[in-house]
Parts: structure tokens; sequence; C-alpha cells
């Protein structure tokens, strides 16, 4: 029997590796000749980087950079593949770099993430990855662009600083120090994400507060943004604000397509491309794929999903192990999902979930197989007659 | 598709019936079409004469009888069938008729269950199953005895009262007395109890403590009834005290053995034969059994298995649903359970999972059909072929 195992991580609790580990252990128990292949999977956000250098047999790059807040940060980037780079803008500008108190969307930079790209550029790749989840900045990709040698001039002829509120002095912005080697360099943005820059489903109204916006906050961060976006596309001269995406990771989107002629690109299934799932899938007998909570909300593009379409595109009975079940989630078996597994067998806390996530998603895995060889004694009768 | 529905209840929370309704509903919700057969189920324990009322469409008597502290309380037994009544001993002389701090096997007695037989042979019956679970007494039988007729006599000539306390006082048995119309009727002990009257796995040893006896109590307990089994045995001439069973509820099983010339059957064993199970298994395309709590306990003669090996004769394949998956469940798996589906699908609380116990379980039901329907997609890509 050939398994294909290619499930999110369980946030906080199992890295994607770890939870396909521990199925294996239980598809084992009851096949123990099955043939199981692991990949990591990830859609664009967290731990993207690590399934990428694990599908791949990449390496890891790690250099100092400047922290969302302008502290120095060690910041790690992969290097997979035929010349290709995977980055996490988080790793640099990331949420989980400051302490909840210290969250300023009007000060943080993408300045860092400029460095990993730079970084990115000087190990002479061709490709760059960028994964843009858990952005703790709101400054349009301003910092960024910075790092790469753009210069945002006050009306004084001065660089404005770092973080939002500098974009308000933008006079005048000038591109000619910009990194000549990003034109031969292909750079897709890894994102689900569609948000427009500015406006009431723009990156300051839908993602400021998570930053630390209050609502007041919000209106002030959008028409920085606006001005900031109209400055970008007259000196640039194209679309930039309304492109499908600009908005994700407080505007670093619109900074990409504004200065290294991003694309973006649906973060899972751009990351199933490249593990080669389909390859995998083709000639399974079975693929498990999952995630730590599912629920009406995981058919809107979320790995799992991604998975399933190409189980279901050949034909291969997709199982969705998961941490826990939410709201609707019946929604998911109208999206190619055939059944659900949950890890929790009893009735237990979220801790004790955590604590035993390994004895618990191997119990799933052994439960997995066993529904799937559920008929199986149906099929040898049927045979015999 | 055919689907046999026969679980236990899961205890304190839903009956045998009420989970089958809901798994009905949530296999109804994924296949609307499904020919859905539910059968109460019970293994001799609470629940047997509701399971066995509603399975073969019988009804219930009520009437006045002793209670186990010689209060008077309504108890109802069934009748089903051709002349067949069921009697839980429980009903007139259980546990559950009584306040923990009142329990005091000294003076519980048997009699109510006695007069439970009288009404049921004054309707005429010419078989009686009686469930023995749940029990507050320990005397032997020698309360039911009583209320047949039979006769226990003091030094004095005296009748003795209830409860093992008097058994010490038993000069003479007088069986004289004894309802004549047992021997015309066969009595039928749903038990998988195989505990003998007396010594370390005796009644009072086993099951002294769970009706308040000390360890001091259950000692005096066991050397009153060996004095009793002796006597029985003397005055009946035949074996008693260790026939398989007698021990059961306190030496309710001896005493029917004693003077009903009852048979002890497995329960659970007995209750499929009467609904006839394996007749709605042949031709089944799937079997659903369960239980509130499965854990290694179960694979002993509780129902679920039971229900698993007339299902494997037939190789349908056998899914149990539980409310809690308990320590080493897997081996179940070695005695027949297919595949354990439990309807805890996230962290929760035994009291949050007792009161949604309808979704839940419903939830459940529709992961079984989705676990069985899973390779089918297979099956028609080989079809094709």
């Amino acid at each position: 029997m050939k398994i294909v195992i290619a499930t999110d991580s369980f946030k906080g609790s199992a890295s994607s590796l770890e939870v396909a580990g521990y199925l294996e252990n239980g598809i084992r128990r009851v096949l123990p000749d099955a043939e199981v292949t692991k990949l990591p999977l990830a859609d664009g956000g967290e731990g993207t980087v690590d399934a990428l250098v694990a599908a791949l047999d990449g390496k890891y790059v790690e250099c100092e950079v400047t922290g969302p807040l302008g502290e120095k940060v060690t910041a790690k980037f992969g290097l997979v593949g035929h010349r290709t780079a995977v980055i996490e803008m988080a790793e640099a500008s990331g949420l989980p770099l400051i302490e909840r108190k210290e969250r300023d969307p009007f000060k943080t930079t993408t300045y860092g993430t400029g460095e990993l790209i730079k970084a990115a550029l000087d190990h002479g790749v061709d490709e760059i990855l960028i994964g843009i989840g858990g952005s703790a900045t709101n400054d349009g990709g301003a910092g960024m662009a910075q790092a790469l040698g753009v210069s945002f001039k006050t009306s004084l002829n001065k660089e404005i600083g770092f973080g939002a509120k500098a974009l308000e002095n933008i006079q005048q912005i000038d591109i000619s120090g910009l990194d000549p080697r990003l034109k031969a360099t292909k750079i897709t943005v890894l994102s689900d994400v569609t948000n427009p820059l500015c406006g009431e489903t723009g990156a300051s109204y839908i993602y400021g507060p998570q930053k630390g916006a209050t609502q007041k906050d919000v209106q002030e961060l959008d028409a920085l943004l606006q001005r900031y976006g109209e400055q970008l596309e007259s000196t640039l001269g194209k679309n930039i604000m309304n492109v499908e995406g600009a908005g994700a990771a407080g505007g670093l989107g619109a900074g990409l397509i504004a200065f290294c002629e991003a694309k973006l690109e649906s973060g899972i299934e751009k990351v199933l491309d490249i593990i080669k799932l389909e390859d995998y899938v083709r000639g399974a007998d079975l693929v498990i794929t999952g995630e730590g909570k599912m629920d009406f909300q995981s058919v809107q593009g979320k790995a799992p999903i991604g998975v399933a379409k190409v189980a279901q595109k050949h034909h291969v009975p997709v199982v969705a192990v998961v941490g826990a079940e939410g709201y609707k989630i019946q929604e998911v078996y109208d999206h190619g999902i055939d059944l659900v597994v949950d890890i929790i067998n009893k009735p237990m806390t979220l801790e004790e979930a955590m604590i035993n996530v390994a004895p618990l998603t191997e119990n799933a895995g052994g439960k997995i197989v066993r529904a799937y060889l559920l008929r199986k004694s149906v099929k040898e009768e049927e045979e015999k007659v």
C-alpha cells in the first residue's frame, strides 16, 4: 500500500514533518510494510522555509539583519533546488520578534526583509520565493525598498526614516540606486491574500489591528498608505495599489510589485508544485493531509484543500487528520476531503491534547489505515464470487 | 447500502436506541437512501428490559414489590415474544433504589425480585429471562426464594427475616411451599459473571464493597454465604456453590440455581440471539456497534465484541462508535472490531461531551459512512479498467 502524507503543521504543537512521522508510526502498527512518503507542507505562512528546505534537501543561510523596530536580529532563509532562495518576511520583520506591548505599526519597518533579499542575491540565486505571513509592519514595503537601494527623500532632500509614520515625509522616490540584480531575478510572493493596498479591505483596515493599531490608528495608517501608493504609481508609472495582494503584509506586497516586479501566486499551489506532490500522488493508494484545526474557512485556499484537489484529480482517496474540528467542518467534504479524522479520542483539555500530540496522532494514523481497509473483507468476498 | 446498528447505551448519556438514532441522522446526511436497521442492544445489565421490549415490540408490566430495604417500590418488567418475561433484578433489588449512605448488604433483600418472578408467572409466561446487574444485595437469593414460597426456619421454627445477616439463623429450609409453576418455567439468568458463591472470587469479596461492605464486613458476609450455601446443597442434594455464576448479584445466582433450576447464559449472546442480529447482519454492508467507553476490558464478553463476532462470521465490516477510547483500546482490533470511531472531535470536557452527545454522535455517524466509502473512488476506477 502506497501512502502519501502531506499535512500542514499543527501550529504550536508539531511541525508538518513531525505530524507525518507520528502518522507513519501509527500506519506501520497496522501495515508494517506500507510504502509511506512524507512531504512537508506549507502555504507561504510560518514554516514555509523549513518545509521547502526539508522537501528539496536544501540548506539554511543565516544572516544578521535589521529587525522590525531597528534592532539587529539573526534571520535565516533557505537555498533550495537550482539557485532558488526561500524567504519568510516574518524572520526579519515579523510579529514574533517583538513584545506585544511594543507592537507599533507606525514604527515597524520591512528593512530587514530587504536585507534578506539582498543576501539571497549575494548567493547568486535567480529566483526568490517570499512567504509574507506574520508581518509586524505597515510600511508598504518602503523599508524593504530602502535596503535594496531605493531612496525616499523628504522635502529637505534627506532620507525618510523607518516605519509607516515616516511615509508622510516622502517628497520624491529615487530608484536609481535599486540593486540591478533584481532585474534578472524572478520574485514570487507566496500568498493567498487578495487585499488591495488601501481602503476598507486594505492592509491597514484588515491587518492593522493585529499589529497593535487602534481604530483611529487604522484610519491614519490607511491615509499614509494611500498617499504612498499614489506616489509609487506616479513614480513608476504602473498600477500597484489595486493589484490583488498589494495589501499583503502591511503593503509589502505593493512594494514588491513596485520595485521587484514580483508576481503573487497562491502559496499552497506553488509549494505543491515545488514539492512535486502530483508525481507522488499519481499511483498512490491513499493521501493523508491535515492541519491543526479544520473548519469551514479551511476551504479557502488553505493547504489541505490544495492537496485534496491534486488527489481528487488522480482519483486517490484523501483523509484529513486534524487536531480539532471546528465550525461547519462539513463544508470540507464538498471540497475534495473524503474523511476527517481528529486526533482527540476522549474528553481532554487542549493542553492535554498538545502534550500528547505524538501518541494521539499515532493512534489517528492507525485509524486512517483501518478506515481505508474497512471494505477489505467485503472486497475479498466479492473477488471470490 | 444496508447498515445494521446495534450499539450498547452510552451510560448516563444516551440509550442504545438514542445512540442508534443519532448515528442514523449522520448516516443519512451522507447517504440519504441508506437502509438502516436499528437494533437495541444490551448484555443483561441495565437497559436489558428496555432493549428487548423495543426490539420485540413487547410491553411493560408494572407492579408494587418489596424494595431492597423492605420498603415498597414500583418495578416494571417486560413481556416479549411468545410468553416470555424479561426481568432486571435491579428494578426491585438494585443499588439505584437506595441512598449511598443507606447501603447495607447485611440488610438488603432480593424479596422483590422473587415478587417480580411471581408476577411474571401470574401472566402465564413459560420463560423468564433475568438480568442481574446492579444488585444491592448479598442474601444469596434467600429473599427471592421466600417470595416464591420457600421457608427458611430458625431453631425456634420461625421464619428468618430479610438480608444476609438473617442467614445465620437458618436451621432448616422448607421447599414444600415453592411455587409449583416454576417447574414448567424455563428460567435463564443473563450474565457474563462466572464467580462462585464464596471465597476470594465469590460474591462478597468481589461485589461486596460496591454495596457498602467494609473489608471486615466482606469476611463476615462470605462466612454467612458459605454456611447458607452448604445448607442449600445438603437440602437440595446438588452442587450449587461452585457453579459458574452462583456468586452473581450477591448470590442470587445460587438461589436461582437452587430453587428455580435456572441456567446461566452469556447475556450478550442470549440478547443477540433474541433480537436475531444474525438475520440482519447476513447481507448487510456494514455493522455499527459501540459503547460509552471502550478499552481493553471490552474484549471480555461485552456487547460490542459479541456483535463483532457475528459480523465477522458473515464477513461484514464492523465499526465501533464510542464516547471515549480508554486504556489499550488497540486490543479490540484483535477481537473483530475493524475500526473505532470516537464522538469527541476537539478538546472538550466530559460534561460538554455528554451535553452534546446528539450532534457529536451524528457527526460520528457521517464519518463512519465516509470511512466505508473511502475506497469508492478507487473501486470505480478499477471497475472501469
